[in-house]
């Protein structure tokens, strides 16, 4: 057809569209890091960078860094948009609620996790009584975790027991040694201490499989295949577009977001899911970690794999407010796990920023500012009885409760939870952590 | 002392100094791929690039493509020179004679294996009685083999032998995954094939390790942990400048190297070696791989590992001359270990490049040249007799011997030999696969 048209154009008017064509190829380059083929769609996949035409505001959110300049914290609705992910709305929680009949997590109702993709596919799926597995993570950059690491694992929990599903939790290890001061030994220490504070969460041992890269790697038939299969679909000028790798990074670096994407997929766990890798992954995770599983959700479908699915959290605020970059090697830029009653008391007294007045009168007449008030952010994570936390709200924006007061119900809900991790943490023996470490079949048949 | 200096200089030649310093430092960063950091020594690392002004007349050498428009072959000597190793000379043959008491293989004294890299060190060795191993390797492209293929093996099989070390094979399988369109299952099932014709070699099952990178990736210990160290020491710049990788290649091509690297040092094998990591090792190899172990060279000292040693050969022709490509896809190119005599028979008097004149008249009077014939390169690879192919070579120089007669000499030559190469194949069981492929102490104490 297109021969038969063509006769009636210039020579003029065919020079410029083949002009036109190559200049749109560069554009779809650009775009996509792709080269255009053409009878080739494109893949959904969408680099999005941090460069400053994407950033909103001061806002910046990678893997390594989240930046902002706001008191409030990170403008999540931007970062939906920008993202290109769905807002968890009451008609969604409201499904997790009738479908499993349990209460939605105060971490949904708060709209701690805010954002997802595909959990309608999941619930689906849910519904239809197909399995589904959960994945989650962490980089063990310190023996210390501290109270904002806890929320993830809270919440991953929560949808183990609701959803009654296997889950894995990848420990970075690799990740930590390609990317800080670390030996590699190190960096596993560091994996195993975090392990146990992550165990003494509640995590049903029948139900979890917990791996350090390390180890699993030389112990998995299924996982280096995965590696490798995404390896292989993932181009140096995408990674560069999503994590904004340079020439001067490591090889390591470069390759790695295939190793945070391979869990994803069920037969990187033959043991457990019987070679099986038909089975949809759900993954609860801070927002910052979504390049990783853009990308997956980009190479899934071409390597013969479902897409994982994700439930998105805000961040975790510093006690000096949203603004500050929390530090594992700056004790009071947040409660550990480790801190005793009294330092938990100090440091929440000296140095949570508060969105109380300056006196104690003009408190009384104008009221504090909950948004900016770092205790009564840390208080929507942690303090469960949403009527409580309401009155507390009015109180303090009315100026009836004093910064002091509000310091004091934060203080006296984190030393009796932190007391209590404490007193699981210790209970978990070595024969434990080696048990939820091992490769093995879960209480689930496939 | 500099700032003691400085007031003597005029502005204008702060200035200049100043815009040498920085062009001084992008020398620095082109030639090593490196950034300048002042105290810090450069490293040994040479990047060599194929680029025009590196390409010795027509020679191309890289892992993936050799490329030369001499009938003759690659200019060995100028390779040498370009990539900085030495040349195999008498001096060392002798000594390798002297100090193990047997007679060289005649791929060294025919300059077959022409060129090493600390050869020396590794005789300092074993005079020493420190132990040391050897490395070789593989990528499984086809089931297919062919005798070309033989060559690092039989001299392995020698080396192995005359100094009584263990010995690995790596089959990189993931590399035939990642280059070629083939699926996981397929490349590992052509590596299961070539180590069987490996092992038809008759290498010491008590001293030999053979592994694919597939398989072995999830069992041991040791190599994902050497991978990540290459990969934490090898930038983007750095493989971008050895092997050429682009912007557009995948991120598994861009962090392989770091897996033919990684067996190069001891520890990836804690349990031949017992955990140690001071096992110097050297490979035997084709100078076309000669890229992946600069690199690791440069990496080794600093990641704390010894510097293999190596051995390089030349390359084997192609049935057609030295300058026709060998392809596994085109049956008449070389003759495969599964020839029948009549194949090896008819492709070598149909397709051998002959060094013949064109009548039998003109080659009785002129002679025939034994610097392009295929067949008697064939026999300087194959023929062990010194004296008979120094005979050989006279007649056919002189014209006493027609075309038809040398390629009878090779016929001759070759098909017992792959007839009884066959037979050794047809013995070798799954079991006998299995045991040598499963990471194992060998014979030796460490």
């Amino acid at each position: 057809m297109l021969l038969f048209f063509f006769i009636i154009y210039s020579q003029d008017e065919i020079d410029d569209a083949v002009k036109l064509l190559l200049s749109l190829k560069v554009t779809y380059k650009t775009a996509t890091g792709q080269e255009y083929k053409a009878d080739s769609p494109p893949t959904d996949f969408t680099p999005i960078s941090n460069s400053p035409d994407n950033v909103e505001g001061d806002d910046f959110v990678d893997p390594w860094t989240v930046q902002t300049s706001n008191a409030k914290g990170v403008d999540y609705d931007k970062l939906i948009v920008r993202f290109g992910s769905s807002k968890i709305d009451k008609d969604l929680i409201n499904r997790i609620e009738r479908i499993t009949g349990h209460k939605p997590h105060h971490f949904l109702r708060r709209g701690i996790f805010f954002s997802h993709r595909d959990m309608n596919q999941i619930l689906d799926a849910y519904e239809q009584k197909k399995p589904f597995y959960l994945y989650t993570g962490r980089g063990p950059s310190s023996e210390a975790m501290h109270v904002g690491h806890l929320i993830p694992f809270m919440f991953t929990k929560w949808l183990q027991e609701t959803f009654n599903v296997p889950l894995v939790i990848q420990m970075t290890d690799d990740e930590k040694y390609l990317w800080k001061d670390l030996t590699i030994e190190k960096a596993y220490q560091y994996a195993i201490e975090n392990i146990k504070d992550i165990i003494a969460c509640g995590f049903d041992i029948n139900k979890t499989f917990i791996f350090s890269d390390f180890s699993y790697m030389g112990t998995s038939l299924g996982f280096y295949k995965n590696i490798v299969k995404v390896q292989k679909h993932v181009t140096f000028n995408q990674v560069k577009g999503i994590f904004g790798f340079t020439d001067s990074d490591c090889i390591g670096k470069i390759s790695f977001p295939a190793i945070q994407a391979a869990p994803s997929f069920s037969s990187s766990f033959p043991e457990i899911f019987n070679n099986r890798k038909d089975i949809q992954c759900l993954i609860p995770c801070a927002i910052d970690q979504d390049p990783y599983f853009r990308m997956t959700r980009d190479v899934a479908p071409r390597i013969g794999f479902p897409k994982p699915a994700l439930l998105h959290s805000v961040f975790f605020p510093a006690l000096q407010g949203a603004q500050t970059k929390m530090s594992a090697s700056d004790p009071n830029s947040s409660i550990f796990l480790t801190d005793t009653p009294k330092q938990i008391k100090t440091k929440i007294n000296k140095h949570a920023f508060s969105g109380g007045k300056d006196t104690v009168e003009e408190h009384r007449q104008y009221g504090g500012n909950c948004d900016v008030d770092v205790s009564y952010m840390y208080l929507t994570f942690f303090l469960e009885d949403d009527d409580r936390l309401e009155q507390i709200k009015q109180a303090y924006t009315s100026g009836a409760l004093l910064t002091g007061e509000l310091k004091k119900v934060l203080i006296e809900t984190l030393q009796p939870l932190i007391a209590a991790h404490q007193q699981r943490r210790k209970q978990i023996t070595d024969e434990m952590v080696k048990e939820f470490m091992t490769p093995r079949k879960l209480a689930f048949d496939y």
